[in-house]
């Protein structure tokens, strides 16, 4: 913070850091769609096209972020299906949300959650573990059958803790979770940009490990610094001409 | 958890679980109902086309799932009525909303509150107690006049204690429940799934007791560590044709 | 709860309760409605067929169950009028939700709250004090002009006193209440049946009074325990086609 | 409380309150109005017919009550404007409602918020300090440029200290705020008649003085037992016909 | 406050303020804007005249107010663009919202959400470190392609702290900020204007550098005393025409 209000009070101690990861990371948005019931009611040739066009867009930008989407239909109510969505560029995602407000459908979906994030290494884990490039700033699916999607917010009480402290933690946490090897975890960072300040995405085959492995993790040390972790969101994996097809689009 | 962000740090201790239950567990949903008003200014006709087509769909679906009906209109104002369906495929709760969806009433008929759920073994109780076949992992309704459901959220404190403390305070709670032999429990496990930990879903035929004993089990040690148990639900059997007829949809 | 989950870890201690009181509870709901202001642009005609309807309905109800209405337009924003309903038939409650749905002003008019609850013997009262019928379990207003009712939940801190020390706040409580004469406690019950644990409903002629009653009471040793007294209705006791008359329906 | 469920239990120690004050206390109410933007859509005619009565309505009871209009457009996002009013009577509260209500207006303006309270002498303040006639009793505006709104509820701790301790805190409380003369404070009171426990109304003509006494007192002691003092409202004195000019109504 | 209900009982110690800041603070208003689907049906002409009215609303308030607009579709769910605005007058930022609820788009655009703030001079800061003229008072873009804004209050605990003890922790958070150039942070203060106490406002072109320093300042003593700092928007530069092109209006 160059001009912050008060940066005249004190000296800058270090006011570059080169140490930085110079590898670049990516934006993440996983966002949740509802089709406004009017949609319904409109003319079959007329949802058609609108819906072909959303599938247009949302292959359009397969080329240059990647792309997955969820149906939530029957799981959760507030929201139909959710798109799932990692890039280097802003433009991506800005251009998707542009893309779909000024197609047929726009007037008639609403986004009714949505989660902003980007990819960044652990400071849990020391970086000599990784080479040049970190797999950890780049989001790959496993492209399982579910995916279950939360954002994440602890309590100011673990950040006052030692981070030998949460290291300790985070390790009880890990062992956990690797006696549970079909469950894929991906976690996202929101600090400053989205309520949340982590996006969880657990991937699996496989429900009940999944719900296993959570009612697990509640007896580690880490999980009493949790603040919030809702809402969950339960997504079942479909090409999104399916989904459509099975909202009634 | 596999690929964990962090998973190079440590070793896997136990990386298999061969001692979980082979039988399989139950997908529950329930899901709370209210008609759009605007339902009302349709064409009789149309409207009876609706309501036919739903209970087509509802007894089409009870023959792969549990399904049962209830009206909550005149007890809660959010909703009108509720299904309550298990089953072994997630498939089928996403198809009992799909065919709802793109039936006549679809764009009429608002999910006000849902609840998805799975059956699991008790932590609190010794798997010796049961034999090959566990009871808890298939939902078999007593089918009695009054169904209570709420979800139900421990305190992380709850988790933090060693687990012969639990179970000392769960034989507890349990006591007082036996001394209500009119009232019957399932409890289902949300953890990761949905924004509560279990959905309970007590019966009975008498209203009265079901409040003194939520009343009695207020003073248990165990209800200390509840940190949620609303929104509170109290639905009353009714084929789903009646439910219809008397909100005069 | 006979077949709950955990039942076979424990030996009934006393399985039945045949010290339960015999006489019958009442079940009480106070709803409160809106009315959509659509119904404003409808022909006058069809509106003054839907007003006599939802009198009529009142009426009707008033031979079986104990019916009331007050006035809350001017006072609080998200409800026009209330309807306090007690009667021992749950067919009752269910019964006017029905009709009114089912009339003219039925997809214009909004339950924007409602609160059930039961009537039931205070724990703090020896039972010595009633002859074997109880006054206490049978609703009668005092129909005086103003009615105050709010949702009450205690902390769970609460519960876990000793019942002598509850009585002894209680108590305290009660001496207080008695040097505000014009002033008269409806309290009912609602564990597990909504989402609060009591609902309390003063009558009096004095709106401030009442006012400095509940100031009073902030300072007794009992209020430490309350965890939610809200929403606060301020109702006034008006005939139901008066209040129609008044909101312009 | 003459008949509580539990009076049989205690004899009642003063069951006259003589010494109450006899001086009238005023009802008052604020009340925040949003226009549907429906409104905007109707004929010229029809709107300009409906803002003459609204300002009739107004002018009507400016004789029984006390009424003033503030803006709110611009400055905070849920309401249009305000209005304030104080009376003897609930029916001039309810009448108002009443007559808006039934106004070529009345469809389509929305109470987004409102707040009932009471004039009540202050404990804090010895009552000799006052004649026979209280003008705390009374709302009388200073009429400047500004005025700030909020809810106010204490912390039951508060509530819990003895009286000596809380007027010392008060008197810190005071002294603070009579360093900013340009404030002035309306204090009114709502136990059991609304969601809050009490309504403070500041007046000033310089709103950065309103901001550095607001951020001074959170320094007071009396500060730390505050549980919640928003929404927080800034309100412009307009008169009513130039505030429907702007919001173009 | 001159006249508060309780100023008889002590004596004005300081009745006067005479060291207050001569330099005129400014007003500011961040207001994010949503359009209501029903634009997007409205024939094409009428909506390129609401866009090019609401073009010029800004263009002629960027005379006598700082005027900035921010794109958020694609990042944020609740909002479409944001407008930032400072002046000297209330009567500007009540004049933008009186010209945009009378122009075309007016009955369509929704403002979502709005925090109102004025500058302010640092407690933490002496006031020796600046000239007669203190920038901070004056709010002054650096123009980057990112803003990141939220309301932000802290515990009432914070407040009790004595002054060294906060400037320590302020200090604290300082040097972090500093060890950021490219983050730059302008803070300004909503006591008892609106519901949170401060609204911070960061400038940065880098985004990932933003998050990081956030995370950052979770291990910051002062962070302990965050009681609300959502909702948390990312906003992208973008000039008003672009914004309405990409969101179709």
């Amino acid at each position: 913070m160059a001009r912050t209000e008060d940066m005249i009070a004190v000296q800058p101690e270090k006011a570059v850091a080169a140490e930085k990861p110079k590898q670049p990371r990516q934006l993440v948005r996983f966002t949740f769609y509802k089709l406004d019931p009017q949609w319904y009611l409109l003319p079959a040739e007329m949802r058609q096209r609108g819906k072909q066009e959303l599938i247009d867009i949302f292959t359009d930008y397969e080329r240059s972020s990647l792309m997955r989407s969820y149906g939530l239909y029957g799981l959760r109510s507030d929201c139909d299906f959710m798109l799932w969505q990692a890039t280097y560029a802003v433009d991506d995602l800005q251009g998707v949300s542009s893309r779909i407000r000024r197609s047929t459908m726009g007037p008639y979906i609403r986004e009714t959650h949505a989660f902003l994030s980007m990819t960044k290494r652990s400071v849990y884990v020391g970086k000599n573990a990784r080479g040049a490039h970190d797999p950890r700033l780049v989001i790959t699916p496993d492209d399982k059958k579910y995916l279950f999607v939360y954002p994440f917010v602890k309590t100011r009480a673990w950040y006052a803790l030692p981070l030998a402290e949460r290291k300790r933690m985070m390790n009880e946490h890990i062992r956990v979770g690797l006696t549970y090897p079909s469950v894929t975890l991906n976690t996202t960072y929101s600090f400053g940009l989205d309520d949340q300040e982590f996006v969880v995405a657990f991937e699996t085959d496989n429900i009940s490990d999944f719900l296993d492995l959570v009612q697990e993790l509640r007896e580690t040390e880490a999980s009493q610094y949790t603040l919030r972790d809702t809402p969950m969101f339960s997504c079942v994996a479909h090409p999104l001409n399916e989904i459509l097809e099975a909202i009634g689009a």
